[in-house]
């Protein structure tokens, strides 16, 4: 599988289309219908919840299925935005998060928005998290598991020691982790928000893990569905395959993470040893996500190396999906001290399960291939195939 | 096909299945993402959207993909009673709409929020609409193409003349009517929302129709898709798949409908011909969908006649599958004056395209034995198996 953008969206693991086609005969129904069938679906979407639950180590109850994590950091944001208003807080959010919390926390939350920077591997500072909660009433924090683009791990431990301390409701966008980390090792008291969709899932379902902080919280008014959390007819078919594929993601161990770790780290290292001046890696100082690659590989522009990548049939991408078409450079390695000039030559590699190593082994080969292209063909016409360097505003 | 309960959901039609297969393999890939195959993903969804709006009549910009009306209908209250807040302004709704429309209203607009009566046949009077909204000023207006519960059919002319003469903004819920009724006789200057699975799409999926008047209108904030309406990675093979339902549900003509409600109107008689004393339909003397029939058959419980029915191998409903469970009659019949105790004894029968007039026959015949099953149980056992008689309140 030459496909290495996984943190965009991953293909339907087969156990997933197994399932969904199966539940798209047999469980139909819409599960608040009153016969026998619906009964089955009903059953069916809540025996779903149990076993997510059980990966989860949490209460079937705090588990809500919805239409992925844009619509669950909306809602949490919309939350806490409320809260803040009546609690003359603010809230808090790390300047590298998914634009579905960055952008909405913005717009919903004005004045009582307050940045936290990261350092420049990407991490945040816990001790620097609990010292601000302490000397502003917050009302929300907002720090992803696992970043999109770079692949930084947060300190869970760190920073759920801070909001317990302070008592503030955090928002974990975990949609990088899940299906590739443990989720039992997701903070307990949080709100955690996910896409099927990235781990092998259907696109269009998801969930959200309400904390016990947050009794009463509605991400949709309607039919009453969800324990009252969020209306709309679920999707069991979706919910099931959803279920289906990270359970399967689950049974991969720590060995299987590393084992994996290493195949992509040899790709990276292959790369400045194969004389390609200048690579790096963006965040390789910090516990990173065992699939991803965020490499700057300057002078050429990232939009190059995804275009002549793909001609020798590797699709790589050139950071989110989301912010593909967007003007500037990434806001995350901004965040992170990257240089215009780097940020726009920077490549994001992502993998899943079923990424062998021959295929890593095969993109540097591809990576390599692409430099020498590259490199004659700027000997060859002078430097108009280079970006140009902007400084960084 | 034994199963009417289409109105709750419809399982997914053969050319939506097909479609969803070929797509889940060829255009999985998210349409933001930078090489060719996921612009090959980027251009079926455009495509989708070019044929949506001609089905429609309407800019493919105006149509924004999402997981269904639960989530249209709340984006829209929400831009509706932040419009409110703003003009000071109210938002009127008629009392028989869906409670995601209905609830939503009533949470976020509080002593902004003015109720629409109904007639005794579920219409709602549009000359009262336009003297109501030039007496004070509205935000928005919403009243349903189509009731889910009676399948009682707006005045959409006369709705939308009122609205347009007032310049007010319609939210026009047309779930039910989508898939059944033609899209081009929708309103044209309304918020249109719909869900896939109740025209035989997945699950879900669903989308919104955003009129001129609602130019900025964001129903999720994040990545800036779906032209900056509603952000989340797109469910591209779950759009393929509705809009090939749809498409396919579109073929059928004003004959066919006609003949379909014909049968429905056949089974309805055979009750009463069968001496089932007391039955009536609701909402009998007002156009309604072909496909609905809202029954009430005194003095017997809806849910003992959907039980037996079930038994008997026919899926009926007690009425709206979102208000199953919820305590006390269904507000729609309520509304509508219809008394506790022929609302408590109220079936909602429901069909597709695929019903046949052998389907109703067999129902009908379904229906003349429960009753006399029931009828001979209570002559054998007292009045223990009847409804008791609550008094309206």
């Amino acid at each position: 599988m030459p496909y290495f953008d996984h943190n965009a969206t991953s293909p339907l693991l087969p156990c997933a289309r197994a399932t969904w086609l199966s539940a798209v005969d047999e469980t139909w129904y819409n599960p608040a219908s009153p016969y026998r069938a619906a009964a089955r679906a009903h059953l069916a979407l809540e025996d779903a919840r149990e076993r997510l639950a059980t990966l989860f180590g949490c209460a079937p109850a705090r588990i809500v299925f919805d239409s992925g994590a844009t619509e669950g950091a909306n809602a949490v944001v919309a939350w806490g935005a409320a809260r803040a208003t009546r609690e003359n807080a603010c809230i808090r959010v790390s300047t590298t998060e998914h634009p579905a919390v960055l952008e909405s926390a913005r717009a919903l939350t004005g004045r009582r928005f307050r940045p936290i920077v990261v350092s420049g591997d990407g991490g945040v500072d816990a001790r620097a998290l609990a010292h601000a909660v302490a000397a502003e009433p917050t009302s929300l924090v907002a720090i992803m598991a696992a970043n999109n683009e770079t692949g930084v791990l947060a300190d869970l431990d760190g920073i759920a020691g801070a909001c317990r301390e302070a008592g503030v409701a955090w928002l974990c966008d975990a949609s990088q982790w899940i299906g590739r980390m443990p989720v039992r090792d997701l903070p307990r008291d949080a709100f955690i928000v996910g896409s099927a969709h990235k781990f092998g899932g259907p696109r269009g379902v998801g969930f959200l893990v309400v904390p016990e902080i947050a009794e009463g919280f509605v991400a949709a008014i309607g039919g009453g569905q969800e324990g009252g959390h969020r209306a709309g007819t679920p999707d069991v078919v979706g919910v099931l395959a959803m279920v289906a594929a990270l359970e399967w993601c689950e049974t991969h161990d720590a060995a299987a993470r590393e084992r994996r770790a290493g195949w992509r780290d040899a790709c990276a290292q292959a790369l400045v040893d194969g004389g390609i001046r200048d690579a790096c890696v963006h965040g390789a100082g910090a516990p990173r996500l065992w699939n991803t690659l965020s490499l700057a590989l300057p002078p050429y522009d990232a939009a190059r190396w995804v275009a002549r990548l793909d001609r020798l049939g590797f699709e790589v991408s050139t950071g989110s999906a989301c912010a593909t078409g967007s003007d500037g450079p990434s806001h995350v390695l901004a965040a992170m001290g990257v240089s215009t000039l780097r940020a726009r030559a920077t490549v994001r590699v992502s993998s899943d399960w079923r990424t062998t190593e021959d295929d890593w082994r095969a993109l540097a080969e591809g990576f390599a291939a692409t430099w020498t292209q590259l490199e004659s063909e700027r000997e060859g016409s002078g430097s108009g195939s280079m970006v140009v360097a902007i400084p960084p505003v």
